[in-house]
């Protein structure tokens, strides 16, 4: 615990880099908060929940900004090999928590398009994809927070399971849209939506990566397993 | 000029700066050639030249990494606030550039679905919404290449052009889902191709909206005029 007078804020290097831990983990729990207000107003309907979600993105946006001037004064101490690494994991991490909570806020702006239409009986495959990411999304923010490789792993292991579920879904959303032309709009939105959700579990891949990158410097990592095949022939 | 011998290695500030200068515009120049590659292989329907493109996106992601590892090294050096602003604008601008790759890459990746279906007359709007993109981001480089703001400005207010251009394909598209389910599948393909593109130009403006704040520092940018109406009620 340091003794130094907080009004000269002179903090040592441990406690910046704590400092950016913390802020790195805030965001993730403002990552995973969006994503799950924005499953749940896609299942409530609710559009002025929904706006609140959009708005509420601009403070994952902030932080990020904060993140990255704190990585900088971080760098002006000169840090040796190990803490060059760690910092630029830090800003690597912090850029994919920033784009998780884009993608959130997008699933909850598209959510308001879908409420001008009746509701669909569909949209439990989204839930359940939504679910599952954001399972994926708490167990890679776990393992940042303990600097757990293993950990790690398993998070990208879990993302051929993700992939797999948004093929699933997306697939299906395809025969409502050729069985009734006016489940086709709606659809779409639902399409996006699923989208933006396997776009998170990427993110939260990337996260895991990064981590491991951290405890384990150069070592080679196992090549990802991908497994969406949205982009393949129909 | 530098005369100090170049088997040290020992570049002024100066040099270092106009090194990841150089490195961005690198990043910039292999974006619009994938952009642009993606957009033709769309036209001439061609997978193996896709699947090129797909494979070279690897090649700025690299040059990112390396990017964020010039600017690390330079944040060491104990950089000025204007050096500081100016090296943190890097590392954003490197990342827009690295997903504007990654967007490019994903529509040349999606036009091999759309090669196992029939040619469809309605690639002419993509290929109208792809060019526009391509303009705004040959623009902003060059806004980057030379510091200007103004320059940059102008690429901010295209952005609007590309939104309505893109909500009009968007639009566009559905009718064609709605007149023939045989379009359904390939429309959608092309409706996540729009949505890349789209994507694009808004990273672009965000390049631009860098390249304000370096040059003007913190005053106040007026607020980004956004006109995609594709999230809203369908």
């Amino acid at each position: 615990m340091s003794t130094q007078p907080h009004d000269h804020i002179v903090r040592s290097y441990d406690e910046e880099r704590q400092r950016l831990t913390g802020e790195i983990l805030r965001m993730g729990e403002m990552a995973v908060a969006q994503l799950e207000a924005a499953l749940d107003v896609v299942e409530r309907r609710d559009d002025r929940a929904a706006a609140r979600i959009v708005a509420n993105d601009e403070a994952i946006d902030l932080l990020e900004h904060e993140v990255s001037q704190d990585v900088m004064r971080l760098a002006l101490r000169g840090p040796m090999a190990r803490d060059l690494r760690e910092i630029l994991s830090a800003l690597r991490i912090a850029s994919d928590i920033e784009r998780i909570g884009d993608y959130a806020a997008n699933v909850a702006k598209r959510s308001t398009a879908l409420n001008s239409a009746p509701p669909l009986p569909h949209t439990r495959g989204l839930a359940i994809l939504g679910q599952r990411v954001v399972r994926q999304l708490r167990d890679v923010l776990e393992a940042f927070a303990t600097d757990d490789a293993e950990a790690a792993q398993r998070v990208r292991a879990q993302d051929a399971e993700v992939d797999t579920l948004h093929t699933g879904l997306f697939r299906e959303l395809l025969t409502y849209m050729m069985e009734d032309a006016r489940a086709i709009t709606p659809c779409t939105h639902l399409l996006f939506m699923a989208k933006n959700l396997e776009r998170i579990g990427d993110h939260a891949t990337n996260i895991a990566e990064n981590i491991w990158f951290l405890v384990h410097g150069d070592d080679a990592l196992p090549p990802r397993e991908k497994r969406d095949d949205t982009s393949g022939p129909g």
